[in-house]
């Protein structure tokens, strides 16, 4: 009985997250293919699915057969640790997804929908206002859903373990507060110094032909050693990446004609995030041990390729003959130590995903500070721009012009996607800790990438990280990998050092 | 409970046609966009959704609810006779799928998959040998079908009402005796008159840049009335199209650089098949009274606009400008007439695909002959090809060279599609009638066409046809449309009136 069981957990626990993926080649399809008109018909299905899978999940058979497999865990632990980890992970699965009412998670789900629309608008108006309303009711019923999670006394902590297991207010307040305190002055110094020393930059009005652009980029996601035949890269307004299937691993980016630099490192991010999806191991598809195991550490896949590889004047070594063949137009005068002190070029600015390696943090631990508020200090949802103005002057000195450009900003809250934000600097964290090591266990990493062969890289990355899938969490991951759990340390270090040079401060 | 009763029945209704329209969209991505390595998981991922399919139609749930409906129907028809449509249509549907065992599909489903693998290979091996294995157990299969949907003495006509509610044998042999019997002298005195008047052709080795055939081929498609803020155009192998969703139908094409004919009039065939998908009453979606009423039906309106419409001297008088303005090489001395000439060029040949308008129903009758000796007078699968090229010769006057070029050049028998070919010659027989009650109704086609604005022949098909969606059976929707019984009649007299004109007969 006891194999039967086992057999009949992965069956539906492979149905459940084929209908998960399905949903997410529908996603994918709504934000590069779908026709306006289709919008309609793919909400439905989109809700449809949602409801299937909620049904799935928590299907009173899958719950027999997780018992039944639980009670006898530690011995599958020895004899099969990969049944084991789908067996651990399912129950975390199970239980949110029992423990939320199916009216909450529908009204949630419609909500969201109507909250994408309004919140569009609020920022093209740029108007607060608008968007209020509808976020109140988003973070009641998040608040309600909490009550769910945790009981009575729930705290913000759900949310962020929610994201990233095993991670609370505890964990983060340090953590951020140990960031701030050295990323606040070395801001100021780069500020100081670019004033006598400004960046070099690309020819003002030169215009960089989109199938030019596609083409160079495709080049550099092929030098990372992401495979084509087993994956796509399509434009969409905002860049993201899917791991939809087995053999089948797709991402976005987008082109600015007068900024080919906005698409090169999108498409260095989703990379980055793709090839963590193509190195899950293929023969545990469509179940956890073959997922990744947090956004915080996919951000560090993908914040590993844009930034520690790819902003650096090692990496422009190996590509400016082939961006230069592209666009024939560009000054001979710029060098790789051009190319990349414009691509590291540090300026407090308003909008996060436009932000710099040492600014972007700061704007992360805002939301965070914001909606920590939100969620343990009852803040008013009017009260929303104040807070955030405040803190953005005071870590920024900027005064931000209107709420586009503050708390309209980001499209996670109409998603009810609270807690989610820390996530963004864990993966600049862990990328740190892991560049540390791979260079300990590989000799330079500049003198690796200079070479134009990555693949030792690829599968340092794979070895360490992509094979485990949910193997492990993620600190105890990075702990295996690194020999170090999870610190700011590593991070700054490579910030300060890196800016000093960039800087010449 | 009868309101009850038909609120459940529509929703299940709705969630089969759900699945099938996802599985529609994965087939779609499958033949346009997924990379190779996709394909096992894929392969997968759609039998998985077969099987769900096959599991709601099946469903006793669904069956009570359509029994209690059937119970009143007459009462219904005269309420709401979109209900009674759709219970009429899923009774068909209901029954076709409760009399296959579920294994005998999953069987079906398996061996077409693997017949579609090694009939790429035996076709481009061009070696019947290779292919005949797995084909006789897809005939086989498909025997074992006939008798679980029409009993011991089930015959081809099973197969062909398949395809074309209430088509038999009894109709067909008639129809395809007329057609050979008119068409095959006609080819005669064409190939004669051809000789010494030969048709002018596009300059030898010019190249039509691929975007600049997209672009043209997609004002084209505008000028039909295709909304494209409701569809999309994409490259794929073979040019198919799919009306996957309410306010969501896509249509492929293909490319070759030196013949821009062959993208065109893809582009019109494929245009006519996703008029008719748009067309359909999008209130109804998801229920069979917002369905195509069949294959011939659905080939009508393709061939209408591909033939009837884009291969008149009269369309090029609309689109030559425009075609002049993305290829500027073409020689000004080509005229409207011309390029008619050339895009109505007839010659015997061996390929269905490429087949013009006098030949192609010869092609299709020749499968209709021998699928009728395969599935009423026991075939063996070894002896199709010299039945093949026997009546090549008799008919085409050509020696057919090898089975790449004769009975391996279709994909449809590693489909189990069997009795589908005749519902294309069904097709060009309801274009002609449609065209020539349009002219009644209209006045001059080749006035309105010349006029550049189609909008009133776009209009005419939606009224006549499109909104219909499964309401009337395929002669009913013809006879009601053009007052008369669909025949050869109208189509043979346009044929014989185009060429007569063209070739100057």
């Amino acid at each position: 009985m006891g194999d039967d069981c086992a057999t009949e957990f992965i069956e539906r626990v492979k149905v459940w997250q084929r209908i998960n993926s399905i949903a997410g080649h529908l996603g994918w399809d709504q934000e590069t293919l779908m026709p306006p008109k289709g919008a309609k018909s793919r909400g439905e299905t989109l809700a449809w699915l949602a409801s299937e899978s909620h049904r799935h999940i928590t299907d009173p058979a899958l719950e027999r057969c997780l018992s039944e497999l639980e009670s006898r865990l530690d011995s599958i632990s020895k004899k099969n640790p990969d049944l084991a980890c789908n067996v651990r992970r399912m129950r975390r699965s199970v239980d949110q997804a029992s423990k939320l009412p199916a009216d909450l998670v529908t009204e949630l789900t419609r909500t969201q929908s109507e909250a994408m629309q309004i919140w569009q608008q609020a920022r093209a108006e740029s108007d607060f206002s608008l968007f209020a309303p509808v976020l109140g009711k988003i973070i009641g019923l998040t608040k309600q859903k909490m009550k769910y999670l945790g009981g009575e006394n729930a705290t913000y902590d759900i949310l962020l373990d929610e994201y990233e297991i095993g991670m609370t207010m505890a964990d983060y307040d340090p953590l951020f507060a140990g960031l701030r305190q050295r990323l606040v002055p070395l801001l100021e110094k780069i500020v100081n110094a670019s004033k006598d020393n400004p960046s070099p930059s690309l020819p003002e009005g030169m215009k960089f032909a989109i199938s030019a652009q596609e083409s160079f980029c495709t080049n550099v996601s092929k030098l990372t050693g992401f495979d084509f035949e087993a994956g796509r890269m399509d434009p969409s307004t905002h860049p993201f990446s899917a791991g939809l299937w087995a053999g089948d691993t797709r991402f976005t980016t987008r082109y600015d004609l007068h900024d080919p630099f906005s698409c090169l490192y999108a498409v260095l991010h989703e990379t980055g995030h793709a090839l963590y999806e193509q190195g899950l191991p293929e023969i545990h598809t469509l179940t956890p041990r073959a997922n990744a195991i947090s956004l915080g550490v996919h951000e560090s896949q993908s914040r590993l390729w844009e930034n520690q590889i790819g902003r650096t004047a090692s990496f422009w070594s190996v590509v400016l003959d082939d961006f230069r063949n592209h666009f024939p137009d560009l000054p001979l005068e710029l060098t790789p130590a051009d190319m990349n002190r414009i691509a590291n070029h540090v300026e407090p600015s308003f909008i996060r995903v436009e932000a710099d390696e040492v600014t972007y943090n700061l704007h992360v631990m805002l939301r965070y500070e914001v909606e920590k508020q939100i969620f343990d200090n009852d803040l008013p949802v009017e009260e929303i721009p104040r807070v955030w103005n405040k803190l953005f002057a005071q870590w920024f000195g900027l005064e931000v012009p209107d709420d586009a450009h503050g708390c309209l900003q980001d499209v996670h809250w109409s998603m009810a996607a609270f807690g989610y934000f820390p996530t963004y600097t864990l993966g600049n964290l862990y990328a740190a800790q892991l560049l540390n090591k791979m260079s300990d266990d590989l000799g330079s990493i500049d003198t690796l990438v200079s070479s134009g062969d990555w693949s030792a890289i690829l599968d340092w990355l794979r070895n360490e990280i992509h094979q485990h899938g949910m193997m492990y969490d993620p600190s105890e991951l990075i702990e295996r990998a690194t020999g170090k759990l999870p610190s700011p340390e590593a991070f700054l270090n490579y910030i300060e050092t890196k800016y000093s040079q960039i800087y010449d401060l």
